[in-house]
């Protein structure tokens, strides 16, 4: 089978979108918008992937594969398109990290609130020391969103990932996405009872998304990915047989413990 | 091998939890100040687990095994024991729902706040909506812990609740544990590849350590676990093993689909 074969199959079989409908009606309106902008001239739009995405192993689902991504690296770059005027779609994974909150901590309410009371009143504070990162992650985000130039899209699994990712004029693909699934109908139905020794399981490969992407879906689009090993001697390898063979046009490669500190960038020239 | 001798193989080639002497040291500082407060009387300790707890899948972690909970039965549960007069050591999953915090939206800070300009002066304030249950959470919480009542220990990996399991007069265990996980030993050092077709994986049962919570760590506590089933047809007949085969005091039986609305309650006679 060729990639659009193994797509075509993947997506016949795979449970369908919850609110697909409401999806799409949000994409609509939001690139209508955006291309009927007055004034200001149409906003480029890119659409940023982010955070990891999970495989169930089984259809009432109690456990599932995920794949380690915080998301700092797609709400960061959301704000840098933000601020270099695209209009973003951003696909992300329910609970990563949020554009502008990369500076607050974990638990943003319970870390960086305080209640004070005062005339019998109770009033709830921001607590000095994170005044400032608060105040931005809140005005800058609402502009963003209330202004039209950010859609928030969240997603779970691989199956909802595959098929939000729509039409745009670039993509910039953070989100770390399942290289092995269960297939929907080889899946328990049940939760995997754990009584009788190993579980033996057998992971079948997720479709080549990037090539139907590239070749079927968006042909035009200026299509940034990113590829993640740990293992540094292959890591330009790797990167650049992604860039080849999927014809993206930058491919970013980072090594899991020096990521936040450097990354390759490899373009097709 | 019982159950002692696969504990004892599991630790031993598990790695070794991070900040293991700093753990130490608040746990013994928040028991030892329930056993010693004076006026009140000494307050009954409980450790209230909560959240799923990872298996990864490689010693560089990218990819890892995950169970679905949100954490909301152990949070909730928390508040319960706090209101009874309990302290409670909190031993969640990084990123699960808080005590006090569960009828809070998703992402509290984007979706509570906002941001108003006055006099040039920027301020964030409560939304009028969430104003009560952002109050309750902040003061609720702050209470608990500033007052000593409430020890948060966050855990990611099934290595680091086992290890984390401490030593309390009770034990409610709401976390979602991994039942099946790769020994590190035989854990890939490097991330999967996926060029080479499906991937075959063999996952190893963890260890019942019910059964060495009970008979070595704890004979004396009064411990209540929680079983979750998809199909209701087994639920209570496992429940019931359960309890006689770990001799629980008490387990508390629910369904994936109905565990919000409706549990059962098996006790040992």
């Amino acid at each position: 089978m060729d990639a659009v074969d193994e797509t075509s199959s993947f997506f016949d079989t795979a449970p369908l979108l919850k609110d697909g409908d409401i999806i799409t009606r949000k994409l609509t309106q939001f690139i209508d918008q955006k291309s009927s902008s007055s004034g200001i001239g149409p906003r480029r739009v890119v659409c940023v992937t982010s955070g990891g995405s999970t495989v169930p192993l089984e259809q009432r689902c109690v456990r599932y594969i995920d794949n380690f991504s915080s998301g700092h690296r797609g709400a960061t770059s959301t704000e840098y398109f933000l601020k270099s005027g695209y209009s973003v779609i951003f696909l992300y994974r329910r609970g990563t990290c949020q554009p502008y909150c990369r500076s607050l901590p974990e638990d943003p309410l319970l870390e960086c609130f305080q209640v004070t009371e005062d005339d019998s009143c109770i009033q709830v504070q921001v607590q000095e020391s994170h005044s400032e990162a608060v105040k931005t992650a809140i005005s800058e985000h609402h502009a963003a969103v209330s202004g039209g130039f950010l859609l928030k899209l969240p997603f779970t699994t691989i199956f909802e990932y595959l098929q939000m990712l729509g039409p745009s004029g670039m993509f910039y693909l953070a989100a770390a996405v399942s290289d092995f699934y269960v297939p929907w109908e080889s899946m328990a139905v049940h939760k995997i009872q754990s009584a009788s020794g190993p579980l033996d399981m057998r992971l079948a490969q997720v479709p080549k998304m990037l090539s139907v992407l590239r070749k079927v879906w968006a042909p035009t689009a200026f299509c940034v990915s990113i590829k993640l090993e740990t293992d540094k001697e292959i890591l330009l390898e790797k990167a650049d047989a992604a860039l080849k063979r999927y014809k993206m046009n930058a491919v970013v490669a980072n090594e899991l413990s020096s990521r936040k500190e450097v990354v390759k960038l490899l373009f097709l020239l």
